[in-house]
């Protein structure tokens, strides 16, 4: 398995993990089978929707690739069928969930990159594919976006995406180190800022 | 009147109708007219606009053919101003509304279709056009949107396009054939849902 | 500082002062930093986003210039920490409000135009740039777009994007003029709209 043969296998694991945490989100709403797969699929591929019609790459990802529809379908059904042993996995899922963030912001960084976009652009970009599906899950819910009012979640993806794009242009010959620099260290924010309970201020 | 003007004198009333269903829901939020407008056009264009812009299709279809946005003001006047009359005939506009859904799902297929995108994608673009009109108004008067947690609707026009799909690759010298079986498929079914209460497991 | 620096100016200040508003609705509803930086952009910068999107002009004008990103960057910290100061200023925001709506138009208005549009569709395109990003951010905030609800304020926009379409084609030599006219009558009807506390009919 080669590198982009890897990137592209957590991506489908990331849309799974996001798939599943779109479902429980509607089981909490007593959403129906269909609601339930529509908030599963815009929490899983919303933010690298919105990514794609900024910088103008359409029609998106998803539209032309059936492998991230098929992840989708499998999250919604497993979480349906298997809901007991799902929520059993909830600590495994917060592992994945993390690692599903800090690469989409990785990819999404380096699409908005390839795109001749700005770094500082690029990186509001990366933030935005790892975190907005998720904004637009809470949106449809019926909530305040959960991202805009606990943990230091979007925050851990955006300075990582700053040390993505920083040590890509000093060692642009090595980027799976740049990117397993970046996943550890959003990883690492983000399980420091749920155990040692840290927030940003709150606006008052 | 041949096909194509057949399409578009449906396309145009679907469009008066859902504008209708968009002034009666600004109603009940007690919105002024202009907030009216505004959400009779959303629930009219928006889940067009949202295929469109997927696909990559812009300017969208109703900034260049203002026909579009006349419907749409007739549909919030006569709201206005004929409401009780109107509020005699929910049972055409019920009509009206499926024969609408219906013929949008249509339409959103063979355009997704047109872009070269598979079929999957195109029954998934052929139920966005017709349902997320009425996420996005559901989402702005600050409800949690209709069809993901009622009726057999969406449900009904992902089945649609679906036979659509089929019959218009095993028939394609006859799509107004395929057009009304689906058309009848779609109405049958919603009919047949409500009549009987059908609906889809509720995720818990 | 000729005509186009004097519009980049105004579009700068506009820029601040929506992002500072944003903030100001991000206090109201206990969001942390981070989620008062995300809503300050998406109500400085969510129109002319949509407004892009829709006439297929991507990536969208403040991916390339990050002077937008600074002026929503100051409004944000500028609220947080001046925030005493900033409450005094209520009436001097209004006035730039006003006059940033008053510009969004204009620019929305032109930039359609410019992409072969018809004014119908021009002066839609102008109230979109100006008040869908109070939209976004009210939909964000969980409440009902206060657009819909209050004040003559989108409908100054839609009536001074009518007239500035009507002045600039008889008098396509003098563009400032048509532009100094429009903004000084959406000032005047927002403050005759306040003051007499004007208002559109309810739907009921």
């Amino acid at each position: 398995m080669n590198l982009s043969e890897l990137i592209y296998a957590v991506d489908l694991l990331g849309t799974l993990v996001f798939a599943i945490s779109g479902t429980l989100a509607a089981g909490d709403k007593k959403l129906d089978l269909f609601g339930a797969f529509v908030l599963a699929f815009i929490t899983a591929v919303g933010g690298g929707t919105i990514r794609d019609v900024l910088i103008g790459k359409t029609p998106v990802g998803w539209m032309t690739d059936l492998n991230y529809l098929a992840m989708i379908a499998a999250g919604v059904l497993s979480s349906f069928f298997l809901k007991v042993y799902i929520l059993k996995l909830r600590r495994t899922f917060f592992l994945f969930d993390t690692i599903g963030i800090g690469l989409f912001t990785i990819l999404g960084v380096q699409k908005a990159l390839g795109a001749g976009l700005s770094p500082v652009i690029a990186i509001a970009m990366g933030t935005v594919s790892a975190v907005f599906g998720g904004v637009l899950r809470d949106v449809l819910s019926n909530d305040i976006p959960l991202i805009f009012r606990k943990e230091i979640y979007a925050t851990a993806c955006a300075m990582g995406g700053l040390i993505f794009v920083v040590l890509s242009h000093y060692v642009p010959e090595n980027i799976p180190i740049c990117m397993g620099v970046t996943i550890v260290f959003i990883i690492a924010v983000r399980f420091l800022s749920v155990t040692k309970k840290w927030s940003l201020p709150i606006i008052k």
